[in-house]
């Protein structure tokens, strides 16, 4: 399973100070690696590439189009209680999020809410009581575990 | 920095089977924990959450509109070595993604490439000879390290 892994995912940013200091604020801790182009942010076993959108398509060869809110993505921290959601959700748009939606109660048995960064890239926040976190705060679905309803 | 983490990301698909049958092409487990509207598929320490593009977007109160090809956001697999990028790019266009950059040296003198993965999500590979990946073949540039060019 060596593959199956993410170990840094790349957002394309219009102000990298401010990106920065977004991710800071919400406890990402950044990093002497990077330069007048790109900032990288430390978390748990990921890293963050706050990186100039056009930068960003231009390393991809594609053409940097206005995005649309909606981009078909959303990257989630899983977190243990109702409680702790509210509290980053309330620290996230302290630091200046857009708040999506605000968590509450979902038909699946969690608990759940979004919010966008400076740029509008969408962050999930939710409790999934079927979804137990291991020591290190993180989601193991392996081996076989109790399926949601 | 227990807040800094990315838990799961879940990626808007048009065909929750075709999507699954990729990820598992490329090392991810496929799990029980699901329904008929969403697909988990387990990796190291983060889950991919495979789930209508539409319902994804009803679930954040935003408008599912059509997605450009470039959507200012990338995840990334760093790996050990130029051979393990070309070995795995490889392992990701014979399941069937896009090659939108084959691997090749850059500027900033690392070995990078593009895939998008059968909804257009975008995946960087890359092997980045100044960011050491641990043993658990995770980035931690902190404390301090060397800096890149």
């Amino acid at each position: 399973m060596r593959d199956a892994r993410v170990t840094l995912v790349t957002l394309g940013v219009s102000d990298l100070a401010r990106s920065a200091g977004f991710y800071e604020a919400l406890g990402w801790t950044r990093t002497n690696a990077g330069n007048d182009k790109v900032v990288f942010v430390q978390g748990e076993g990921i890293v963050l590439s706050l990186f100039g959108v056009d930068d960003l398509a231009e390393d991809a060869g594609l053409s940097a189009e206005p995005l649309p809110r909606f981009r078909g993505i959303a990257l989630a921290i899983n977190l243990p209680s109702v409680a702790e959601t509210d509290r980053l959700f309330a620290r996230a748009v302290e630091a200046g999020a857009d708040p999506v939606k605000r968590p509450e109660t979902v038909f699946w048995g969690g608990y759940s809410g979004y919010f966008a960064d400076p740029d509008g890239h969408l962050w999930e926040l939710a409790h999934n009581p079927f979804f137990p976190l291991d020591a290190d705060g993180r989601i193991d679905l392996t081996p076989p575990s109790e399926e949601p309803a």
